[in-house]
């Protein structure tokens, strides 16, 4: 199809990978946060590709990145492609970059084999979406699609810096943050590809997936409160050990998310006084419950604060339980997945649909326009690490389903989509 | 028998017991570490209380206080009663004190009463059983059983001092340690009172007990790798949860320990990365193991090995198991035990014998010579803690029973016990 060099393209998609992934606060490992100097260079870097692809650059109010692609019926609404352009703390260099720098490259390609879109394409690069220097997610996405409290300003980083300050440090100008929300006629779809950042597609062997939602997630803090003791001198009958309920309580949840087809995890656990010979007197936990489906997600959460009560009274210690987060499922746009269903089939793919555990760009989106997204294979499910890695095989695939999506994609279909 | 008012005598004590508490490194707490000037303080009031009893008084070469009453044929050896005088940081005012109080006040009552034993008596306060100073227990008790190792004077506290510097600043002289030792037939018997420090005695509605062996332990560190992973995008079934695979063996040493009658502990654990939202990858947990039977604490040790195979086999994790702690139990007495259990049962209460799952000074000097424990409940079996307490009436029940085996005892009959 338009005899496009696949082979090439990938190797051209990793070697910018690469690259991008030297915008880096530290030398050693690859980390960049919102409004950084890093954070402009890497701006700097894909405001070069976007111009390379044919595209006008722009910065919204909220430091999104966002390049944009004419049609030949300039009036018709858009499809946006991208995601974020920040990372974790020592994080890995496909995890938000792939879903910028693919349809990048996939343009660039594609405006080479002649080919320009009768709907214009807009390639967005969102700022923040990990949270990881104002500690509040979707920053970018939230301000596009009209989200965001004006309240996020006041947020600042561990130096003290606010987000309002920290914009203006960058050049814009955070009273104009509002600005950034797109209206809902200008774009007529969003899509979003991005590593799995799960063993999902590994297991089945398959190079990409569609995602059927973006999980709702409830974290509970769990403290139990039992009696420290001499470790030597109580007997096992006369113990309220904090850490065996807690024990007990971390055992449940695995068994009932395994059971139930979601995920619970108990990421943190503290023990007080914490000393070798002494029993538990508190343990203090953290859950994290996720699922696609939110009554499933409130069933669990509800089901393990049941099973806490006959806990506690067999032995002798008390609960407390404090919620700390919750978030509602985001389903993706059945109609646009259809359509990203199709051109994986027609690219000799099995079609497999998957929920996403993590949250994502699109889940922000979706508040203001139809969004899906597309999950590529990543190696044995690691992300938010160094180790994180994409074949260039699998790479090269994504390109052939997302250029097969470019080139049917009519977003005066968007009321009427059929299976390609 | 002999007059003496057992009401008057537990008032006695324990004003004696307030007055000792007063000696602390902190005016909020009590905290009276080895070779500290409280120490020193200790010693006074001590001396003092020992001199108006009839007794020399005299400090060894290891800071441990000995008052001798002598007895009315000075050719016989000694009966020892004693303690430890020091406290962990914000301990309690009975456990150790009791064991010298105690004697010294029945001493004192005896000598009112118009009585003098046969034998030589003598009330010792150790002057480190803790080892809250220099992180070696017993120092006071091994160095007059003449075990301890020249090599710990060069053991340092927090601040650096070394025990060699801590004895000069103490007035003492250091390479004269070994001198504290005593020799064998100086001794006839050790008999330590000390508060339980458990619930026993209090959950049988009894006020003393008498110690079968001290129980011995081992400390183990546990080490589990599993796979960090993102809370959201792994299934449950392709998880190596770390912390779940501890739980896991949490449940079972309580479990087994249990229905094995002995002790098991799991008082700390730490979990890395340790983030609400990341399956744990690592965690690392203490156990410690106690019994009063050798041969069911290393059974029990074992057993807790051999279980970790299945469970790193399911669960795609392993384990690494360092041994950090081992000590042999130390059964009291059988014959010296025996004259105590007939004090107690000469006094109207059941006989009750417990082992005792904390290490006292005891096990030190049953190295040395024949040596017996008396229990004294404490309230909730709290110890260690500002708030272990006991009752006036449990204290005059003890010195009752000391006091009729203090009155039925003579070293002559030490091969040759029989019930009073």
């Amino acid at each position: 199809m338009l005899g496009i060099a696949y082979d090439q393209l990938a190797r051209d998609l990793m070697q910018r990978l690469d690259r991008l992934a030297l915008y880096s606060e530290c030398s050693t490992q690859l980390t960049r946060r919102y409004l950084t100097p890093q954070h402009r260079g890497a701006i700097g870097q894909l405001s070069s590709w976007m111009s390379d692809a044919g595209m006008s650059v722009r910065l919204d109010e909220a430091a999104n990145l966002v390049g944009r692609l004419e049609g030949r019926q300039p009036d018709l609404p858009a499809l946006m492609l991208g995601s974020h352009i920040d990372t974790v703390p020592d994080g890995g260099r496909y995890d938000g970059a792939l879903g910028i720098v693919l349809p990048l490259v996939c343009a660039t390609y594609l405006q080479r084999a002649g080919w320009q879109p009768c709907y214009p394409l807009e390639v967005t690069a969102f700022g923040d979406e990990e949270g990881a220097r104002f500690q509040s997610t979707y920053l970018g996405s939230r301000a596009m699609a009209g989200t965001l409290d004006r309240a996020v300003l006041e947020a600042s980083d561990s130096d003290g810096i606010s987000l309002r300050g920290a914009l203006r440090d960058f050049g814009l100008a955070p009273e104009r943050l509002a600005h950034a929300a797109r209206r809902p006629g200008e774009l007529a779809a969003y899509v979003e590809v991005h590593i799995e950042q799960g063993p999902v597609l590994e297991a089945e062997d398959l190079p990409v997936g569609i995602v059927s939602a973006i999980a709702g997630a409830t974290r509970l803090a769990i403290t139990v409160s039992g009696a420290a003791g001499h470790a030597g001198t109580v007997p096992m009958a006369l113990r309220k050990d904090a850490l065996a309920a807690a024990a007990e309580v971390i055992l449940f949840i695995e068994q009932y998310c395994a059971t139930e087809g979601l995920v619970g995890t108990v990421g943190q656990l503290a023990v007080a006084p914490g000393a070798v010979n002494v029993i538990p007197g508190a343990a203090t936990f953290s859950v994290d419950i996720r699922a696609g489906d939110d009554a499933a997600r409130e069933q669990a959460v509800n089901t393990i604060r049941a099973t806490l009560e006959p806990i506690a009274a067999r032995r002798g210690v008390s609960f407390d339980v404090r919620q700390t987060h919750s978030a509602r499922s985001v389903a993706c746009d059945q109609r646009l997945s259809a359509r990203l269903a199709g051109a994986v089939r027609a690219c000799g793919h099995p079609v497999k649909h998957l929920p996403s555990g993590a949250g994502h760009d699109a889940a922000a989106m979706a508040a203001l326009v139809p969004s899906a997204m597309l999950f590529v294979r990543c190696a044995k499910g690691i992300s938010h690490h160094p180790d994180e890695a994409i074949s260039g095989a699998d790479a090269a695939a994504a390109a052939r389903v997302l250029i097969h999506f470019l080139c049917h994609f009519d977003p005066r279909h968007i009321g009427d989509w059929a299976s390609t």
